[in-house]
């Protein structure tokens, strides 16, 4: 498949590697595609440069989340969730119409600093935002619900027995998510339904947090047992 | 342990049932014991009436909030959501002060319908509002993340392979409860940490309903993986 991965972050590095590695064209969007290649210091994360990854990715092409959109059968937006909307108004919504459009971003806000809270929920969704937004594409929400490492690699946490949700309107864009998952290792894909249950799998992540910090690390699953 | 179980629907007449059976005494609380009595037909959930569960266990006594609360050691908080304040108000405050108080409640707002919203979320929880409400109290969050039979009755989902939460700001009381959840078959006993980490626990339930609508049950449980 050809997929832009919208988003240089920590979350959009390991898609993109991992879904290059998995046999498919990937290419990386960003909103200046030559700022983020002159960026020499590590993120506030502590995340080497983009400059450094894609030296090691010499495949995957970093271009604007336009471009990157344009050329695509499935976008993965993967930036921060402050960023979601305005990384697709950037692609364009001709970019992503009858597209799917994969959002793995949390509506978290730092500004009160740590734990964050959520800038929509419970009535609303970030997903559901992102929707309304860009009619014309078939949003999927789903990985939200764990830390960048385990999307891709979910064998590395309990042998992979664990759980992972898809949300959506778009049932065939939904089996297509759900392939791919498959495809990087998820055993348990749960369909939770409509595009209106992320509003429970964005709410998740305020738990998610605690246990980060109770259990002193960000390679956490949820295993939903039945 | 001297046991006030604060709340006669279903939760709380689980909770009762079981923590007699491990050798506790238990008291049911209720607002008014004489028509809580009285009621004869099933609840909105088709459980039969209290009188009913009361006839088959004899030995636990249905007495007011606070008759139930002076008596114990430890109050259990096993009302809807909408009433934990109530029910703590009419316990007294003096009833509780000392004493850990077990908040097993959601605060889930039914009034626009199916799912239910948070009516306290994110910047706040139950548990806080329990807490500040009673500050001689030792409020401890847990248990409100499953279905009440589950709560009970751990090893019948999963083969009691999960997870239970425990939040709250004194140590001594996350130990007693620690306990007590072991005591009815819970392994997993994670510490949350202060009484803060109950928003977390309180923003999974619109996870935890949209799984029982998708899974078509409420015995599903959470596991945490690392």
């Amino acid at each position: 498949m050809e997929i832009a991965v919208l988003g240089t972050g920590i979350v959009g590095r390991s898609l993109a590697g991992r879904l290059h590695e998995l046999g498919h064209h990937v290419v990386l969007g960003t909103r200046d595609p030559a700022s983020t290649r002159e960026r020499t210091d590590p993120d506030r994360m502590g995340n080497p440069p983009v400059s450094a990854w894609l030296a090691e990715h010499p495949d995957v092409e970093l271009v604007t989340f336009a471009d990157a959109a344009t050329g695509a059968d499935l976008v993965v937006v993967a930036t921060n969730g402050q960023g979601t909307l305005a990384a697709v108004e950037a692609a364009g919504a001709d970019a992503v119409a009858g597209k799917v459009v994969v959002d793995v971003s949390n509506p978290l806000d730092f500004s009160q600093g740590f734990p964050p809270t959520l800038f929509v929920k419970d009535t609303d969704s970030l997903a559901e935002q992102l929707q309304r937004g860009f009619s014309g594409a078939r949003v999927v929400k789903t990985l939200n619900t764990m830390t960048a490492h385990v999307m891709v690699h979910p064998e590395e946490v309990g042998a992979g027995d664990h759980s992972v949700f898809v949300s959506g309107d778009d049932a065939a864009a939904k089996q297509t998510v759900t392939e791919l998952l498959r495809s990087m290792g998820h055993t348990d894909v749960i369909d939770l339904g409509d595009l209106s249950t992320a509003r429970g799998a964005e709410m998740y992540l305020p738990l998610w947090l605690r246990l980060m910090g109770s259990l002193g690390t960000p390679n956490i699953q949820v295993k939903i047992v039945r």
